[in-house]
């Protein structure tokens, strides 16, 4: 994610951070230089091509302000969603966490070791939940938190997220076995777990079920048709200028297109992406501090403007 | 499900996978050619035809867009809700099986079965919702996890997802009749089988209560007729390109027309729809680990880059 | 509820199944003629008229679209929410009496007979908020469900399925006094029907409170508006094709008029109303099934493909 | 709240109940005014105002459409949530009443007591919150439903309604001192108290907090800014129905805009607000029914086609 | 926030109160400018520039239309939902003052001592919720309602608000350690502080996450390149009127992207942002007289029509 730091406007117009320009950049000198070669051809050769009326380009323009528009309200409600997802993870963690500390008395023989087991348990799945979405290996992050004995099931595991909420509700199960806690209580922890479970189906589902892959096609061969066409249609009014109008649309296109692209898929690691690592590292430090340790690891600072 | 594989932007024009041009075909031949049709009449006969101002056009165009907007947009919600509730029962499905790990106590006698039968009619529910929602025979697939004193009443009932969750209530009264749960953690249980309810009454919901039916007789004859006069509108501006453009914008139309209802249906086997078999393998597989069970079924693959 | 059986595109051009041309057909008539009215006019008659620009039905239909839109979607969501309402309806009613099946026990005295009660009375319920909705007379359907000793009470209540709610509440306190379940238990049946009074009082709302009138009068005067003065703009540029054009102008928003009337007031019985009569068959059979008793009532069937 | 009794549409397009036109007529004529002056000048004098092409109405028309188009949604779905709360109040109450009826015995000593005491500050709730919307002073209404003893402290108080629900609070309390109520099934009760809490506070905020002022500004300005200039851009075209298009459009874009100021504030007294004195009401007569009290208050009738 | 008392349509034309002119005036006076030298060079010199048809500018208008048309709605919403949220946080304090009121007996020892603890620290956490969102120091607010032993913690922790929640937590363990609540009632509270805690998430979510920084620009450059280029598209047909249009359009545009701009972060103290100074005030009030202090702060009121 960017970071803003309230650039005036005349740095925001010529800035590339967090820019989709790079991206788009061959394509929007293909359809300029496609521009330049209609308006020479306009120039010097007799009008071979017809006299294409603006109307062509309403009519199509419609279509492609409905699907642009539609996509991108789409991408941006799946990208605000699993921020939210995200949100609910903070409150369930720290919720757990207090609960924890309310309920389980420090006096009680293994209170203090269950306290800190559910806390970690939760750490760990966070940790664990940012790298399946990321697709990356998080052992490394997730090993401090885990204990021995149960690294093999892990290890094992097809769903390592889903496993660690297994862990969570054995922990608590002990917890009633030993009479730490009393059925009431319970539910009060069990309704945090099922809710970190419906974190990890949502996130799953935002990250397995793209939208329809046809819309992607619609969109993408309508703006690719309706930019390789403007250019014969507004030679003839403006004439030199040509190219230069066919860039701003095809930037303006093109850069809807691709940011909605990177918002469709809000988990991975491009600019305008969510920043998993700073957010599990903020919930690994809350956590922490809620149980009292007192050597915590460092927010996660903004690299170049951008936080991961 | 078509499954994306991020092709480049040139094969991304051209590929046919997961597209619907093949579907609408036929139409937008038959426009390209009633716009060839008209064009060489235009070009030989004497003008019969009057000078169309496009003006009528964009009258019906703002018709035809708010149709077309408001349709593709109810039809994508009700797909994207359609996957949310599929999304909740796998939030239901683990959570039941964590719970029932956690509090069960497998030294109670009676309680290892009762474990194992509360997960097993979860997995029955799962494939029986699905073929339901594909109106296809799923016996086979959930034979395997009902007890045989059941199959009687299961083939009897004329709601089979209905029945299924009537026995997993049916089971709980039986822990509470033996004391194998307080009614407090029942109450935990509970919930978790009256959101399966709410699950299977919203795709019931979705799958038995299609758009108003006007809206789709709208929406065609709108499009219809747009596409049949455009020919008659633009051949005086384009000439002989009139069939190149006539066909570009018929396949926006009917393209977007298709696709919508595609995905107003979303539980059916078209290549936008949802990939239940799939999704209800998953849950089998997360459901039988957690009890222990290690011969677990293989995760389904995509099939010609389509996951069903 | 128009039930769908994919007609070929051929056929549902011209289909009036479930169509609202026969509502509108007057309306779309006198459009027309007026059209050919103005057409002949301006071909024998000196030009009285004044050259109208197309640019004053651009304004226009702006606002008409913004109207139509606006009041399309709002309607559109009303139908959507009461469905959406009546499909809680059925998870109460099932998950009803799936408690009572799983917590009440038949071996206690009592317990079988209030079991019976208490879905009888949801099943009452169910069919009151119909009539009610509809406000049709529905005590042939409640009367086999209810108890003698009641009857004088629902008769003079002011407001029937509310009366039936209390009837079930004052259910569920005689099993808490006669102990069949403990309060932990009446909890989750007392959720039920506190869920069934959220569905009533929903169902009240859209009944009770339309859009507010002056949106209709808006919708409605522009539209008229409009097509009225369409003939005078077009008739320069399309002659003798004026009234055809205007016909289909017509149909387009009158027809998307009329459609949001009906879906405004979901409960009715015009072709795209919801099938109450159905659903609140179904979950008559569903509970029934559930309690044992094997005298069905027969599935409501669609009607010349309309089902109620 | 207008009622509706279904007018013909001859005569709806003529009426002036619950039109917004008697409020905007003032600024219809002003505009008419300007057309017919513009028309007159343009006659008569030489051309001195310049050919303004319509493509300045286009650009300004957009820009309009969009701010009209989201006030409009943003203040009907402000409406719709107001009303949508009222529906919870309604919930709240009866199924309060409904607890009280089921779960406090009639035998017990104070009973009855508490029981009509829990359903008197309920309906003492809903007339102090209509009260507080309307800023009218209903002490009139609450006296009757509460006692002696709380007068001082309820005219001291600075938030009426919140007051009424402490003292809920304080009756259940005393219940659960008394023994009256398991702690279990004062969690029903209380969830009900919390969730009128819910009420009051989404109300206090429609209310309190309206759209920000700047889209008020924006909307005013370009609406007026765009009919003052109109009659100048369309004079060339039209002549002496100058004035008649300006009313016109006048009429649908003031309309819009003083419907959503109505709409914005759902709680006042004007024809397209929402019926508070009779949802009240309503309330009242279900909850003393449901006590048992048989000489209920007369259900509100429309005045003038107009419910309060 | 702006405060209106319903100024006449005159003066709110001209009013600067809660206007965005003042911060946009710089950019629509360069416009006018723009526009009038293009103006003056058309009339004096040969008209070198190419006559622009106005189809570029509808081109470029649906692409600006969309962006603002879509940056506006998700602003608007983050805006309101924040609302929501201190509208949430209020229901939360206010009940759990009644239920602290209703379910701590003031005989008992140490209940009223809870009661005041409970209290205080939950306005303790909005003030210190609004000076975390305005990054203000808020220590002053916040100490007079902490305890002197807490004053250590509090300084050292990261997150000051959820530190407070962890009080709240802890006092609630206390209670239920001495017995004051049993484990059912400390639910009732429990779900108030998880409920807080979801506040407080979801309030960091609205501040930490912007809308991406490349919607931003894409907004900003498109209405920029959209108004420098105006006056050369118009200045053909309005001659000396084109200032005057460009500074409408520059009005309209720049002062909607102004607007989305200040409610997108709703916390700060621009003059549409939330009041949280008042709202924190109302329930300090509310919160104080509930649990019977008399000494209360005075309610904010507006300074120059604007409440913070």
């Amino acid at each position: 994610m960017v970071v803003r730091d309230k650039p005036n406007a005349f740095r925001l117009f010529f800035t590339l951070r967090g820019s989709i320009v790079p991206k788009i950049l061959p394509q929007i000198l293909f359809v300029a230089l496609l521009g330049a070669g209609v308006a020479i051809a306009q120039h010097y050769l007799p009008p071979l091509l017809p006299d294409y009326s603006p109307f062509a380009f309403t009519v199509l323009g419609v279509a492609l302000s409905l699907f642009l528009g539609f996509r991108n309200n789409a991408c941006y409600e799946r990208w605000w969603e699993a921020r939210k997802h995200w949100g609910q993870l903070l409150v369930d963690g720290r919720s757990l966490a207090r609960q924890a500390n309310s309920f389980l008395d420090d006096e009680v023989e293994g209170a203090a070791e269950t306290k800190k087991r559910l806390v970690h348990l939760t750490i760990a799945f966070t940790h664990a939940l940012r790298h399946q979405l990321r697709q990356t290996n998080g052992w490394s992050d997730i090993e401090p938190y885990i204990q021995a004995e149960d690294h093999e099931r892990l290890k094992r595991s097809q769903n390592l997220p889903d496993c660690l909420l297994q862990l969570l509700g054995q922990e608590l199960g002990r917890c009633r076995r030993q009479g730490l806690l009393s059925d009431i209580l319970i539910q009060n922890f069990d309704e945090r777990i099922t809710s970190m479970a419906g974190v990890l189906a949502a996130c799953e589902r935002i990250q397995n079920t793209p939208l329809p892959f046809a819309y992607m096609l619609l969109v993408h061969r309508t703006a690719y048709i309706y930019c390789l066409l403007l250019p014969f249609g507004v030679v003839g009014a403006l004439g030199a200028f040509t190219p230069l109008l066919c860039a701003i649309v095809a930037y303006t296109f093109f850069g809807l297109d691709a940011l909605s692209e990177e918002l469709e898929e809000p988990f991975g690691l491009s600019s305008n992406d969510l920043p998993l690592s700073a957010m599990s590292r903020t919930l690994e430090i809350n956590l922490l501090e809620a149980i009292g340790e007192t050597e915590l690891p460092p927010a996660l600072k903004p690299s170049g403007h951008c936080l991961q």
